[in-house]
């Protein structure tokens, strides 16, 4: 990346890069820290075709969100028996269709859903979401998805009795998951869930693990993630053999870990302000990108940033997208970002770690402003 | 609407749908109201094609947040003269590309962009934004945007001394503003300013009352608007004569007024689920519209919602969009829908009075959805 950005100095911004050896390193590191796990990538976190070409070359498989992202991938070439429809709400339509294509593997959490497959996906392989209470994590993922464990026993039964394969469990412990517990904690309620469906002649072999692996730590992030990769898949590891039967295999949905530290977002600053904001002195620095056109999980996530100043002192810096909205504004009371004081119009702001989220985030056309140009290297 | 809606009843959804005579409906109202204040549209709000079209043979002024928005209006035929740049940070870029396509009227809040207005838009009109409280608004608009009092004095005597016309003050009350009282307050704060201009020789010759006009009580809003557009125009038009000096134009800057009513989005119920959340019996209906494909605004805004179901009873209903984002969710928490417990799979829901904001949030293709269609009637 460093050497695209030297290379072009004066480049319109704002713009997106990603780094396909960064995506590789990442998902290799994956790979390794967690062997025993098949890998179906999270095109939600960054679907750009560059991506998804070169995972599908390293025998990635994948997650789709939609019928969309299916469409994008078999284009791709990938074999829909490599993909898994990771909705558990899908339209009847887009079910059918998957089914169609050659997909035959399926999430959900309700007899509705189960209904719908078993008419129009029939004899499909199917993972029922166990909900979890996304402690530990940046974002908890709960609520909307997922079912209690009384409720995943019967489902399951539900979905044998409909000729169903009543094949996984699936769970998401909650994004940028600091705590490999988490896995452990979650594991355990699924072999109880398992024994019980055992003892019924229904035989699950599949736990589906989900993503959240935290792959670097946030500026600003108070909590550590506890150990590194290797730390997680081995607490991960110990848990699947200690408490699942035999025969279960393990596959994961890494997303973020994959794709994150792989992308930037390059800003200019368009105008450097001082001036009173509800009486207080503030500095205010107005860039080209926003929450609008890029930078929209600032909200969540402290980009680490990177300016081409290297003198001044660093102060606390209010950052405001381009848009004429007031809450396009990053970094404001909630979080605190210094940068330096001697920052001025024509600087460069390096968004890093930036590559999960930023593209797919971004709208249509708010203010009239468009979506951010996208590089690869 | 209604012919539209009940002519293509199995049109595939999400859709969003807006009506030209209801545009030019909101137009007229608000020109009658405020007769005194001529109308630049804020097209942030909908810039859609035919919206701007109507707008146009109307005689609408245009208020453009970016030079994107800039270019489609004079691609759609509208003078250069009757476009306002009303972004306050522009970049030189832009400012440069607008003043050579003919647009001479400018917004800014600093001494370091009326530099580069009196560099690349010389002796162009400008107007400097003066910071409001925002109270009263759903939305206000404050922080980012606007200076206080002493600065606008300083910065008008300033943009003189450039050679550009020190034309106007602006400010926005903020959002969907519930108090007239609120333009009356700000108006004598104006007031003030022009006075202190005056004694130095110089002579601003407009005030820009901004938008914020509350064109409908959204559905759940506990605070009434007081009175209707009449009753805010007559107290506006009695702080004007009363307070500013003779001479002074009066210019306002609509959005949502004019566009928030003119418009729907039809949403189909994919799945209705009763499921213990956080251990609370919850009804969960998912849609094929949410957060990041038209309904952004659902975390402020409670759109008065139809349903197809006249039997059931209304009970407290959370709505998810078909994204796996747990944050796809709307009226979760924070805020409380009643729709009926009838409600079922292949039911739609029509989100009224979402012409404002619904499209230009759409995101590109978070979780590989695309922006929904859009018709025009």
């Amino acid at each position: 990346m460093h050497h695209f950005l030297e290379a072009n100095p004066r480049l319109e911004t704002p713009f997106f890069l990603i780094d396909l050896d960064l995506i590789e390193q990442q998902y290799r590191l994956l790979r390794e820290a967690l062997p025993f796990a098949a890998c179906y990538f999270a095109m939600k976190s960054n679907s750009s075709t560059a991506v998804i070409q070169r995972l599908n070359q390293l025998g990635s498989r994948f997650e789709a969100a939609s019928i969309y992202e299916i469409r994008r991938c078999l284009a791709l070439g990938v074999p829909p028996r490599d993909i898994h429809f990771g909705n558990t709400i899908k339209k009847d339509s887009h079910i059918l269709e998957a089914y169609r294509l050659g997909v035959h593997s399926y999430a959900f959490d309700s007899s509705q859903e189960l209904e719908k497959i078993a008419q129009l996906a029939p004899g499909s392989n199917v993972s029922c979401r166990l909900a979890t209470d996304g402690k530990g994590a940046v974002w908890g993922l709960c609520r909307k998805f997922g079912r209690d464990p009384d409720d995943v026993v019967e489902l399951m039964k539900y979905a044998h009795s409909l000729g169903l394969r009543a094949y996984g469990i699936s769970f998401h412990t909650g994004s940028q998951q600091r705590s490999a517990g988490a896995w452990r904690r979650t594991i355990e309620i699924c072999a109880d869930i398992i024994q019980r469906l055992n003892q019924q002649q229904v035989y699950p072999r599949l736990i589906n693990l989900g993503g959240g692996f935290p792959s670097y730590q946030y500026a600003g992030d108070e909590m550590q993630p506890q150990g590194d990769i290797f730390e997680y898949g081995k607490v991960i590891k110990t848990a699947v053999d200690e408490l699942l039967p035999q025969g279960i295999d393990c596959v994961m949905e890494p997303g973020r870990f994959i794709t994150a530290a792989a992308g930037l977002v390059k800003a200019t600053v368009i105008l450097v302000l001082d001036k009173a904001t509800d009486g207080v002195p503030t500095r205010w620095v107005y860039l080209d990108a926003g929450r609008f056109n890029g930078l929209y999980e600032s909200v969540d996530v402290e980009y680490p940033i990177i300016t081409n100043r290297t003198d001044g002192t660093a102060i606390r810096t209010v950052l405001a997208g381009p848009t004429c909205d007031s809450d396009d504004v990053m970094y404001d009371r909630d979080r605190a970002v210094f940068l330096p004081d001697t920052l001025t119009q024509g600087d460069s702001l390096i968004f890093t770690n930036a590559g999960a989220y930023s593209k797919s985030y971004m709208t249509v056309d708010f203010n009239g402003f468009p979506p951010m140009q996208e590089y690869v290297v």
